[in-house]
This record gives C-alpha cells, structure tokens and sequence, in this order.
C-alpha cells in the first residue's frame, strides 16, 4: 500500500535512506529449519557495493549486515528476520544546493511534490542505496530455496551498454564468465567493449544506459496465479520497482510484434527425461519445442526456463552542468551534481536483479506449496506421522 | 495471493470461464455519490466484445451486464458493486480434442499442470474473456475520475502490426482517430496497411503480434509509493496481467539503453501555467523542459503526460494444424484448433489497456488522498462543516 | 482495506443489499479436485434461510444458490467460484420512513455519516441479509476441509438467551441436540425455556440478546501466524464481523480473570493416543493435562479442541415505538419499526458462526501448508514423482 | 500473512525475540509533515518497561530506542521509520531446561510444533517483550493524530485483578488517576486492594489475572469499513494480539446478552452541540441518547466515545514447581520456572492495549480520508491551490 513491502507469503519490508542512520530490512515469512550462512548474505552485499571497481561510484561504504533476530544456533526460527546496515560514508552536506532547486531527472521534485518535504541528502529515500535491503532479503531467500529440493537456478548478466550488445552466451557461460569482468557481461569481448564506452562517457561527465538478461532454470511446472497475480505480473512489479527501469520483457519480448503465431507457437512433445521439472507418469509428460515463450504460457509456469530482459536509462546524476528552478526564491539557476555517482547502473543491477527474481521466485514456490511456509522441511504428509518437534541445536 | 483481485483501495475481484455460465465482477471501494451511467459500462464492453469486425473473432456474445448491488437511485452508495455478465456462446464441445492433448502455447497445459485439471471449454479461466469483467471495472472507475474535480484523460491505439508501425500521431489524434477504424489505429495509413496485413495472416489460417501506445493526461503529481508500490511497478503489474503481453515500456522504454544521461535528462524551468497539475504558489512550479522520463520520476508521477507501450505475441489460436502430446494415450498427434478465433490481439485490448490504466490511476488517487475513499465529494475539511448525511434521492 | 474481504489464501469477497437485485460471493483460493455439492451448499443455507420457524422473521427468501464459475463435472477447478443469491422478498416501501430519520440503534446513521447516502431499503448494505454469502462461502470451505486428510469438527448451539443458561453439554451433544430444535441449543430443557422467554419479547414487541458456544474439534497443532496473525486474533476479527456481536471468548474467557496462575496452567504429559493431533515418536507427544486455554497457546493451536462463547444483543429492529431524529426536516419524531424481524440473533446465527470458524481454519491450514492452495490432493513429494495432469472428467 | 505486520494503510511491522539482539519496528505510511518527539516515544516505553516497579518482572531493561530512518530535521518525510531497541538484560542460560521440556501453558509447545524448533530464551518471539515493538509504533501514531485537526483521547486502566473490581469512574479519572498507582487503577481505593492482592499470589509463587477497560474520546462518526474492517472486527484482531488475551468485550459487552431490545436500544435526538463529532446543518445532527452501543453501530463509528474491556489470564510463568513432559527424553518430570516474571499482567499491558487502540483508530482514519495519507497537512483542496513543496526546514 505504501510502498515499502514486497511479497505475500515471504515479505520483505524495508526504511532508510541514502544519508539516513542505516538501511533495515525485516524478511517475514522464512521457513524454520534453514542453516543460514551470513557471509554469504555478506558476499552479496559485496556484490553490489559501491566502489567495488573504476566503474562504479566512489562511495565508501562496508555494508556490513548485523542480524538482530529470527535465527537460533545458526537456524532459522520461522520468525522475522531483522537486518540493520550502518550508513557510513554519507556526506548530506553536498546536496544542500538541491533543497529547493531539484536535480533533473532524480525523484527529487516529485518526492517533495508527493510529501511535501523529502530527505534530501543523497536523494534520501529515492536513492538506489535502498537495493542494499533489497540484496540482502534476495541472499536469505536464496539460501531458503537451497535448503529445499528444488535445484533453481538464478543469474542474470550485462547484455547491453549504449549501443555495445553481447554476442550469444549460454546459460553456463552467463554462469561463469558473468563475474568476471566489472561489466558483469559474460561475452568478454563485448564486455571489454562496453567498459571502454562506459569510460568514455565518465570522462566526459557523462553517463549512458544499459540492459541486463536475466534467466531461472529449474523453476517447477505451475508457478503463478492468474490472471491478477500471474508469474510475469508479479515479476513484472519486481523489475519496475528497480530505480531507473524503464522496460521489462519476457521471451521474446518486444520482437514478439512481428511474430507470426505459427512460427511462434511451439508444439508439445514427450519429454526426453531433459526437461526442468521432470514428471514420471506412465504416459510420459509432454514438453514444448521450443523456449519462445520464455517459460511462461497463460501467465503460469512451464518448467522450462524463464527469462527475459529489463533496460536501464543512464544515471541522472552527472557532473555536467544542467538547469534547475528553485521553488523557494523563484530563479532559474545553474546546478552541478558533486556527488559520487556510477556512470552506469547495469553492472551495479545485476545483483538487485537477481534478488528480486529470487524474492519472486520463492514467493511463488511458497503460495503453490511448493515449499511448505512454516519449515523448509514440512510438507503435509510429514506432519502427521514423521514430525519431532526440536530444536535444531537438539538434533 | 490467488490471483483474481487486482487494486488496494479499489479493489476488482472476478470469476468466470470462457465457456462456464457467467462472468463476474466485484468492485469493492467504490466511494460514494457518483452517479453511474450503466449505458456507458455497457459502451466499454462492446468496445471489447468479439464479432464487431472482421477481424476479430466471431463469436456471439451481446455481453450484456447485470448489476446487482452498490447503487441507489442511480448513485453509488460507497459498498460493493457486484456486476455479472451472462456466457451466451459457448460451445465447449469443440475443444474436447484438447483436454488431455494441450493446445500449441496456450495455457492449457501449465493450469492442469498447477491444478491437476482445467475448465477446458474455450480455454477456461486462462481466456481474453476474463478481460470483460476488467473492462466493466474499468468503465465504473472512469465514471468514479469523471466525478472527480481532476481532468484526466486515458488513451491507447495500436502503433504496431507484424511490420507496419504507426507514424507519429499527437494525443488529440489518438483521442480522435483511433476509433475510427477497425485496427484502433490513429494513423489512418498505417490503419489501412495493419488491416491488410491482418487479413493476409487471417486468409493462410495464421496470427501475427503487435504493440499499443498508451498515455495518461492530467494524472496529478505525486501519485506511486516507492519502492515496491511504485507508479511503474504496479502499472507493470497491470500490464503484464493482460494475457499474451511480452514487453512493457515507459518512456523512452528500451531505446533508453542507448541515450546519453545529458540527452535524457531533462532541466528544469517554471510553469508557463499550461502543465497538467498547475500549482499556483509565489515562487512559481517548476516543469522539465521535456518528457523522455514519461510523467514518472523516482517511480512517482511528475504531472506530464504518463506514456509507454507493450507488446502482444500473436494469438495462439491458428487454423493451421499443430502438433501435441496426449497425456492420457501417450501419444503425440496432430491438432487442429477450429474455434472461432481473433488473427490479432491488440485492436480488442485497447479498451483492455485502457480498463487497467484507469484501475490503476484511481487505486492511486484514492492510496494518495486526491479522492477520498468513502466519498467522491468528501474532503478532510468538508466532513466536519459541511457534510449533511442524506441519500442523493433527497437532495 | 474496504471490508468486503474475508481471508488471506482462502478469500471470500461479497457484496448486496437486503433489498438489493441479490447477494453475491466470490470464493477464491479454492484448491482444485474438490468434488463439490451444490445441494450441501444449499442445506446450509437454509438452515439460515428466514421463516424457517416461528422464532424467526416471516421474510420468504427462497435463497437459492447459483454458481457462475470455478467448477468443472462437478469437481473445482482452483479457479474462483462465483456464486449468486437472488433477493426475492424485498419490501422496500415499509423502509421510506426511515430515509432521515435513523431507526434507534441499527446502522442507518453510521452508514449515512460515513458515505453520505445509503441503500436504505431493509438496512441495505448493514442488514444481517449479508451473512446468506457468508454460509455460502463457509459451506465451500467445509467441504475443502472434508476432502482433506483432516478429520475436524466445528460446530456451534445457543447456550443463552436472556437470562436463560444451558446446563452442561458434551460436544457430542452439541452435534447431536441442537438442531433439534428451533433455539438450536443442545440442552432440551434450557432450550425450551428459552422458545418460551423468546416468545414473550415477541409478543410484547419486543427482542432479546443471547450467547453462542462453538468448538472445533480435530483442528491440527501450530496454526496461527504470531503475533497479529495468531489463531485468536484473526478469529476474533471473524466473530466481530457478525453483526451485534459484543463480546468474544476464548477457554475460560472472561472468567479467567479471576483464576490464579497455578489453577489455570496446565501441566504436559504424553499423549495417551487420544490427543487430536497425535504424532508418532520414538518419545512420544506432548499433550497438556486440561484444555483451560482453549485450543491455544501463544496464539497458535495445541491440537486440542478450540472454544468460546460470542454474545450478540438483542435485535434493534422492533415493532415498540421508538423516537427519531429527521435531519431533513429538523423534528424529533415517532418512528415504529414495521418490517419482519427476528425477536432473537443465535438461533440464526449458528450457522454463521460455524462458517467463519470454518472459513478461518480453512484458511490457517493453507497459510500452514496443512492443505495445499493449488490443488487438495497436492503435497510436495507429490508434485515431482506421482502427478499426472488429467481433468477429473478423464479419471 | 504469517502474522508480523499490523495496519493496512498504516503498517506496523516488528521482529525480534526476547532475548534476541534487538526488537526492531518498522512504521510505514506515516504521513509527512509531523514533527516527531523521540523523547515522547521513550516516555511510552518507559511506562511498558520491566522493573518499574514491584508487581512487575526485575528484569533490566532501558529499552532505549534509536530511529534509523523517515526523520528530516525533526518531521516525518513519509518514509518508514525504522525504529530499534536493543535487548541488554537476557540471560537465555535459564531456559535450558525448557528446551525439549516445554512450560506448562506458554508458547512454547506450540511454536516448536508449527516450525520445528523455536528461539527458547525467555520465550523468544512469543514473549510479551515483543510489545515493546506496539507500543513504540504507537506512540508515532499517537503525535500522528495530535498533529491532525481531530482532538482523539485515548486512555486504558485497569478495571478489575482477581476478583477486586473497580468501582465507577469517569473518563476524566481515568486520565488523571490511573497513572498514580503501579496497578494503573483510576479508582484508588480499588487500586491498593489489587495492590495488596497481586502481592499475595506474589509471595505464594502465584500469578493472577485481570482486566482493563479502555475508552476512545473524539474519534469522528463514519470508521470502519463493513462487514469484514469493521471498527470491532480490527480492533478485535489488535486486542486478541496482544499476548494473553482471553476476552474482548465493546459497549455492554457480555452483559447485552441478557437485555432487552428496547432497553438496549437508544433513540436519536439533535445534538445539543456537545456531541464529539459535532457537524454544523440547518436542520441539526441526530445523536443517539445513550451509549450503551460504545460508540459503533452496523460496525461503524458514531462520534461517541468507544469503550469496552479486555481480559488477561494469569501469567504462565510462576516459580511454583510444575510438570512437564520432555519429548527428547521421553520422560516426564518437575519444571521450575526461574526467570524473572510479572505476577500479573494488565498493569503493564495498559500502554500496550492503548498503543493498539491507538494503531487502529489512525489506519481508520487514514482509510475513511480524514487525514491525508502522504502528509498530515494535507487535503483534496489544498493540492491544487496552497501547496508549496519545501522541506521544513526551510518554511
């Protein structure tokens, strides 16, 4: 309703602003019975920190994640999991210029429009630092859906800087080149490519847009409750919440215009025994040809997998000198960002991305009950006639 | 949680299968006191209904909706308004064929694959048919914006078939030409060329794809809860709910991956007093020299015009024949979908689209207090000077 | 948010007016395979049905359920069931008087102070009339609950009326006794005392308040979500939405109060193998020496049966003469109340308990993972070796 | 959904265990605009802390709270505020023994139950430490109401302990004497009995119960949102939150079960200007004449005080010796609970019943438009004609 809750059954609610004291970050609706790693939370963090290379801003921030509650010897409880991450290195007093006299294309003017004041230091709540929750929410749910028996999958890469697009990459390949370069493109020619560009742009107190592809493999057959609530809706809202997130496809996605439905549509098979979410059945289990569809047909999944691509607008924030009003003394005047800033946001996105298909992902999972919501253990059968109610520290 | 209520404030709940007895939809948080015009809910619905032109699909259905509660007198009364429309046409038997053996890239397969079984009749719960119950909701919030003091106005065409794009087209001739031709097309060129092409596809037993620019004038500022409610992400929601949507943009969209941040961003200047959400104050209002950002900033809106598009795959009912994989005999074989079926989707989810911008836009209105929930004409001050409860019929 | 919602995963949305064209309910979340019987829907609401015996209003609705969607061969389909209620017996005319000049304690003011206007035909919108979508929706969830593996009992009777107690009662009484008669009070003795205190307010134009007992037996250990989410408090949020409900309570209830800590707790011992919800291991199942707490502990049930007592006041609608305040005209005025009422709430009210405490647990079992959302005979294991996607029809 | 927020426009949600790191609230949908006294929020928890005085628990706590997030200079930005208190006085060593061994009628059977294991220091999240949590998001919303043109009193005491029941007072007593004395009785006679009686079962190792009664003053007619939000059912749910609860009583309460209809029933008359929501017509107001019904009628507000009373059982945890039944061991044996516990909780639960009376009068609010959701200034009219965006810090 207001804005700071993602998801239904696992729901993660969020505060805190880019200068403020901390970023917080409760995570309800975790199954009991997970081991939870924190450092591996931390390494996502990581991921997505500032100052991790050239290409990003200079910020210094550790993001460390303090764990105030919801685990015991190690376990998750199946109560809320609070985090706090300290703001380090906020430095407001350079924001004080765009009070009244709001920088092009930041939400500064439409936040102070809504609430009529804003947190003004650092873009306060408008600001991307707010995907650090966001990351750290997508690491416990990782790691809930680890605990379960489904192998899934989840990566997302670079695909596209200004006009520099990545060649064909396979899934492994996005899963092992990805990393490997500051663009976090897992073509390594166009990622040289890109960095150049990017560079480029830095250096002329520029900045430039991007996209990133995205996939999930092994995501089970059925996820999804149309028509409101379909998969590629809710995914649809999770992508469009990422600050600066201007497009969002599915399979195909905008190519799909010119399509003709013959071409498109994919005829069923027998599965090979190589499909996603394998179903013995005497009769066999039928599978599309093909992957137009990006894993997704009548809103609901088909277990082969999903993917897609979301595209990014540059980062308003630049050291040229653009034009703002101030509202206070009425004058038009001259306005220069000083702050520390990314002169590009797909390579700082690709963790944020991944976090919120992750939230998507479980979300799913634990509303089709696929993963039972109380334990990561429990399904309905076991209940009556195999459960031990104990402490984890016991066993 | 299950997908069939859409909105927070206004919320739209709906039943109802392609072939089952009815349709029908609940809104719920209707505010009081506006005069409904039911003939104009009855207009929307046949803007949307099959057999109104050759391209579309022919089958018979008057959708004629019944209202059965939330009015008195001709006014609403603030409680729900339940709406049901009557399944005339049905003829199930002709998809017996495909209860066990599913439909090339339909739903058919992921709900039995979700549910353990299906409505199969005309494709069920998955079928376009369900967009009527959105359409009847839709035409009730219009009459609820109508009756509002704001003076917003909502309009889609289709800009893209197959190949054939729409050239540049003002909002005034969207409002004015669009629905003067079959194809919903503003560009009466471009009409003539989509409809040809539609035919072509049509005559060889085959579908094709295309997009729809949509637009919303005189939304105020201030509208969207960042970070997970934002304006974007639920509209993302919205869209991505329509069935067969592959791509949705705002803005500049997907071309935004290429544009400098200097060339995207926009300065800003004072009111020249034509800006859709003009706020009189001392100091002046400031505007942004342009609107690349699509009315939305920081996920809020700025009060320009909000723009984007999205993209449909072609109709995956085709004449052609196919090939699926019976479950039941275990056996792969040829099938032939011979219902009555459109070769193009986005003509008839014009006032589909249109139905969810206008959902979407009073959800909030209402969530940021420019409406008041529990009376069109309530205001804060007014309920403790000047409200006099009586019912409209006494007035 | 606008009240017209029950339910979480198992949601129930409603609308009508007593006066109304007719009631509607929308249940969705219902999982698929559930055979569903359309006349045991019907039982229950006639056993709620007006006229139904001399201690009830004359009003002859013959409430006759149809069903619009979410069934297929008479098994649900996971998709929403709509189903609708036609008003046949309304009156509206004897309702004029009242247009501004509230009748003494029903809703008719509050619901004009709130929206400004109201359906005032028969109490509109605040009428009991309502509770017809309620039974129907709660006779849908108990037989979810019976094609569970679940074996739970829920089951209510009068056991007050004025000042008239029923004696002590097994609850196998309560199932077998107190739809012998029209209080529906389990004890015969009492409930024939209360028939004839009942018939004197009648006669004297009069009403009189009551109490209802309920019990849910077999309901399984560890529902109820902590702490806003617990058993309790969403249950009593179901108990207040009866109309002229004024207390609610659980176990020893208000008498708790006056019970020391060492009386009330009660001691574990293991499970003799009648507990309720009996679990095998190697050490056996802790189960408590006394059910003083009612089924609940720290919010969340013991396994042990739940109970409480829910009072009503009497009915507002009375043929004594009473007085007005009209806020047209500005005079004070005689007002008698001449539609047909009933002179007492729980012995109607029973079956409207029993279906939010059937519709409560329903939805606590899916919220625990007790009974799969999607479909009834689903659990995880299931899902991945033994699912065969096939309509019910086919079977 | 799994029971850690609170509020629907106005969302509270909360982690943390008893003797966890820290409890953790997160308040969201705050409108901006209200400047918030921090010291005010500690004054709040201070009156829920431990160790206040005899006849509460010795435990240590300062309960210091820090807001990390939602402040700019000192007003609301209508951002979440994020709020943490640390736990410093928790000595989880004592619990051991209860580990597999559960406390006769606590929590934690049934949490161990639904999730498998549980955090066993102190009762981890079962605990009533947890209201720490409520009554700081209580006490934001109490300076949200003060900073709104509505004049809302909000005021609890406690009515009766064992079987000493306070005798009549008025609400201004209430205001200015139940503070005087540790029970939090406003009648000082009562007070000291109850003093004398808690101390009895005190020194004997005992525990008792109790009640309080509380009382809203100012709240405006029309909140609530029938049938399922109506202003009883929520508050409902908030009152059966709070740990403990085993009655929940409005207006007669228990006792409307033995009144007649006329007796009960309250004609309307005009106001004689001294109602609480006083509404200025030609023809005057009707109120009712009485206020037997506690302020709400058909589920909605009537601008009279809303009153009612809720019972607490004895505390479970007493140092008397009790048995249990270790599920590890298989074996039964004698627990002592040698924590540090209160003998009776309604003193304490005083600020925590108010903190959700609080909560729930400020989400009707915001729901029913009375204060503006984004900014406490803020109305439909003011938008287009006064705003001036600015931070307050500039005004």
């Amino acid at each position: 309703m207001n804005g700071n809750r993602f998801g239904r059954l696992f729901q993660v609610t969020t505060y805190g602003e880019s200068h403020g004291e901390a970023m917080g970050v409760t995570v309800s609706g975790v199954p009991a019975g997970v081991e939870l790693d924190q450092q591996a939370i931390q390494a996502q963090l990581d991921r997505r920190k500032p100052g991790q290379s050239m290409i990003t801003t200079s910020r210094g921030e550790p993001d460390e994640v303090t764990i105030n509650s919801g685990i015991q010897d190690g376990y998750t409880t199946g109560t809320p999991i609070g985090m706090v991450i300290q703001n380090k290195d906020a430095r407001s007093g350079k924001y004080e210029p765009y009070v009244t006299a709001p920088r092009p294309s930041h939400g500064d003017y439409t936040y102070s429009a809504k609430f009529g004041t804003r947190n003004w230091g650092g873009g306060g709540r408008s600001s991307a630092r707010e995907t650090v929750n966001w990351v750290a929410a997508g690491a416990v749910a990782e790691q809930v859906l680890d605990a379960s028996p489904y192998d899934i999958e989840i990566k997302a890469h670079v695909n596209r800087i200004g006009d520099v697009e990545a060649g064909p990459v396979t899934f492994e390949e996005i899963l092992e080149q990805s990393e490997e370069n500051d663009v976090r493109c897992a073509d390594p020619e166009a990622a040289a490519e890109m960095q150049e560009l990017i560079e480029e742009y830095q250096r002329e107190g520029d900045s430039i847009g991007g996209s990133i592809y995205f996939e999930c493999r092994g995501v089970p057959r059925g996820l999804g409750a149309p028509r409101f609530d379909s998969f590629p809706a809710r995914l649809g809202q999770a992508m469009f919440s990422i600050p600066a997130t201007t497009a969002v496809e599915y399979g195909l996605g905008k190519e799909a215009s010119a399509a003709a439905g013959k071409d498109r549509n994919e005829d069923w098979t027998f599965d090979d025994g190589e499909s996603f979410d394998h179903v013995v059945s005497e009769a066999g289990d039928p599978v599309p040809v093909g992957n137009d569809h990006g894993g997704l047909q009548g809103g609901i999944t088909t277990g082969e997998p999903i993917y897609g691509e979301a595209t990014w607008h540059a980062p308003t924030s630049i050291p040229k000198k653009q034009r703002s009003a101030d509202w206070e003394t009425g004058e038009e005047k001259e306005v220069q960002v000083v702050g520390r800033h990314d002169p590009v946001l797909p390579p700082r996105a690709v963790p944020v991305v991944e976090a919120m298909l992750t939230l998507t992902v479980l979300d799913f999972m634990l509303l089709a009950g696929r993963i039972n919501p109380d334990r990561v253990d429990g399904a309905v059968g076991e209940y009556d006639t195999e459960y031990h109610p104990s402490s984890p520290r016991n066993e």
